[in-house]
């Protein structure tokens, strides 16, 4: 790369980062191009030159978000811990983390962003659809690891979209009432239910009534 | 009362309807208040006598958001089913019904509100508390009259936040996708989960091991 395409990628890096940061604190409509331009300290010519539309900077920042989702949120740190639910409740802690250090005014960026632009942008919804699949797909994995330790007719596809609704609901949850308790009420009831899971599909309660007697 | 204040009346709830709509729809800070104006009828200047700011017609606007969530969505239309657990799916048949009707575009007016205005507005984010609460003390209610069927240990006030945070994961999954598969994947694990609950609650299982040999 010349000095002049790697000062335009990184021009571009910071508008990106900069509309990242705002559209997930205050969200999109409220955020003004002077804002982007103020924090990202550039030009609005370069603005425009990037994005033409505020959309196409909201799209750039949903990219974004998927992309770093596999190795910030979903690849667990410091290794990975061998039980798949345990790595699971792992990924679910990470957002307790980011509440609890943002004093709440952070939870999951994209699902602010779901609710308020699914009825207007259709390209940005698509993008949004695309990162709770790479999220759903990533915990199904997880799931299916699992699956010897889960009832046998578990569907597990339904069982990761349950996760995250869950996920998202406590996450919603934790910033109106700024506080942990709401989050982990809700994961401690996810948390029994797995357990719940994990006691039936045991080979022990697995066992039919008539060879147990 | 008088005419005029009969009409007083009308012109400040014809405001906060259009507002509760459109806030819903395209979200708090996406909505101009010549949108409002046009969409209910009223002069620039009844608007400023009723609500001197933006952030006082979404108090308003949660307000009455409140007051009809007993009647409208807490009060199972077509009269109490007997069983307390049914009665909670039925409240969250009532959000699936809207999702659909409104071919996704509106599923829980706060919700939205909660994510996009929580950090900016204070007093906003203890009227969409005060939401939650009323919500989840009615699910918390279920809850206690079907409490002879779950485990002994149940902690109700954590499953009615649950219940809370899957329903509004849920909203929120279907409205991205536009679709009711998600909302329906994630009820029924709900569900699934309420069952085994109910299962380990029985007296069958409530048995201690060494009786039931």
């Amino acid at each position: 790369l010349s000095d002049q395409s790697t000062q335009s990628e990184s021009t571009r890096d910071r508008i990106i980062e900069a509309a990242r940061d705002l559209f997930s604190r205050q969200g999109y409509a409220a955020t003004g191009i002077s804002q982007i331009l103020r924090a990202s300290r550039a030009r609005s010519g370069s603005l425009y030159h990037f994005f033409p539309s505020k959309e196409d900077l909201l799209v750039a920042v949903l990219e974004k978000h998927r992309t770093t989702l596999e190795p910030k949120v979903l690849r667990q740190p410091g290794g990975p811990r061998p039980d798949p639910v345990e790595r699971l409740f792992g990924i679910l802690d990470t957002y307790r983390g980011v509440l609890i250090q943002t004093q709440f005014t952070l939870g999951c960026p994209v699902g602010g962003l779901a609710l308020e632009v699914s009825n207007t942008y259709p390209a940005v919804r698509r993008s949004i659809v695309q990162h709770f699949e790479t999220w759903s797909t990533a915990i199904n994995r997880l799931l299916t690891d699992a699956a010897g330790h889960l009832p046998a007719d578990v569907d597990t596809i339904a069982l990761a979209r349950h996760v995250l609704a869950t996920l998202q609901g406590a996450v919603m949850l934790a910033r109106a009432y700024r506080s942990v308790e709401p989050f982990d009420q809700a994961v401690q009831q996810l948390r029994d239910y797995f357990e719940r899971l994990i006691a039936d599909g045991s080979e022990w309660s697995g066992r039919a009534p008539s060879s147990a007697l």
